[in-house]
């Protein structure tokens, strides 16, 4: 079993009714949430060692999937898996980037693979292309610096997921989508986005914001993740820990995503 | 019969495949336009009295519409209508906000009404109230500089059209907007929309651009103004009234097209 970001929501707004919960006015996070119903206790996540739950916010983990490796999925895995299922970009054929490479772009590489998906990497980082190609299996890697291929690579994509939460600039990612191309935004830069009207308009391009999952979405996910054996990259750590994860998190210094190992519960976190 | 502002376009490409010729890379304004197949000539668009066009590229403009208040829709009309019908708001008791209201706006309050939604315009001028409730049945009426008036009807619209062209801020817009709201940009301000990462984000909010329509979803329109009795709102002027007429266009001085009743032609053109 597995409990996502959230542990409770209204249950009776529009976004509850539609199975996106994740968009609930009332939702509780999992971390730092207050209850709606417990006297607005302040929620513990994964640090503590029991969690208190409603049952419909509980996910069942395939058995086929390492605890470990199946406890980003709760977060990152539904951030990037739930647009691609919304806006109808996960079918085989169908081009995907993904922007950064990190514990959301690593599982949207294999999820879009998963999905039959052609997936280029898109990253500042030239050092990643090996990482991106060899390992993770994607088909491409783009520098997004280099505006040589950048161009090359223009109005050849159905969908972007950028994963991104640096301020960068968004529209020459806006240019490598096909006309009626979908970007999806999961990251938080602090500077508003810039959104050059022109491209937008003549090329009909959609730009959206998506976070998290429903509940609906993420059970979805975690099957398909079992059926198809994905799992995060992580480095397991014990909770004495955790301050030096967090400093090296500021780092970006993990691949891709730290799991606590709550010794004397069957609890993990993931961060 | 009627054509609007695309007189041909290559049919082979997934745009065109999929009845979304505006977005074709090869499309062949009425105006200005250079043809694919007669050697590259220059189009004239209706200031011509004759016009050279595929029969795709034709429409039936209902017999019970007046064709001066028809010619807009030809263009304005689909601008509006299609993203309405593309992104499913065209439903009743959904609410859609219409920002600026001048060819584009009026006619977007339009079908909004015939589609039983509940229309609100936005715009910068307090004087167009009576206009927008009076006579074209808008339901309410927002002054997007009044921040109170905007802070109380956040998170209120299934659906934004915004046709201003004017540089303008779009994050008060956005708050506008339910969660998982879709704002459709159909304007072309000069600088990059400022779109902030966090309430797009959190609140799964979607900004798209849309560029006039395809010929399927002109024909569409066109079927439905006939059955609601929908036109735009225009001054007949006649040829040698031209030059004044873009003179006065520049100043936003016509309520909301003009129309050229092209002597010994059938055609008209709407500017």
């Amino acid at each position: 079993m597995g409990v996502g970001y959230f542990v409770d929501s209204c249950r009776s707004c529009d976004s509850c009714s539609k199975g996106y919960e994740s968009y609930c006015p009332q939702l509780v996070p999992t971390s730092n949430g207050v209850g709606l119903d417990d006297g607005g206790a302040t929620t513990q996540g994964g640090f503590s060692d029991v969690l208190v739950v409603r049952v419909h916010y509980v996910v069942r983990v395939p058995s086929s999937l390492p605890p470990a490796g199946a406890a980003p999925l709760l977060c990152a895995g539904v951030t990037v898996f739930s647009p691609l299922v919304q806006y109808a970009l996960n079918a085989p054929g169908k081009h995907l980037g993904v922007v950064g490479l990190g514990g959301l772009g690593h599982l949207a590489v294999r999820f879009g693979k998963a999905f039959g998906m052609k997936v280029t990497v898109i990253s500042t980082s030239p050092g990643k292309r090996d990482e991106a190609l060899a390992r993770l299996g994607a088909d491409a890697f783009l520098v997004s610096r280099d505006p040589a291929q950048m161009e090359a690579a223009a109005g050849t994509m159905d969908g972007i997921v950028d994963t991104v939460s640096a301020d960068h600039p968004v529209a020459p990612l806006l240019d490598l989508l096909k006309p009626m191309g979908q970007m999806v935004v999961v990251g938080f830069p602090s500077k508003p986005l810039e959104v050059p009207a022109f491209g937008l308009v003549t090329g009909g391009k959609r730009v959206a914001g998506s976070a998290g999952g429903g509940v609906g979405e993420c059970q979805a996910m975690l099957d398909f993740a079992g059926e198809h054996g994905i799992t995060a990259d992580v480095e397991v750590v014990g909770m004495d820990y955790v301050n030096t994860a967090i400093q090296r998190l500021e780092r970006n210094d993990v691949r891709y995503r730290f799991v606590v190992d709550v010794a004397g519960s069957k609890l993990g976190v993931a961060a």
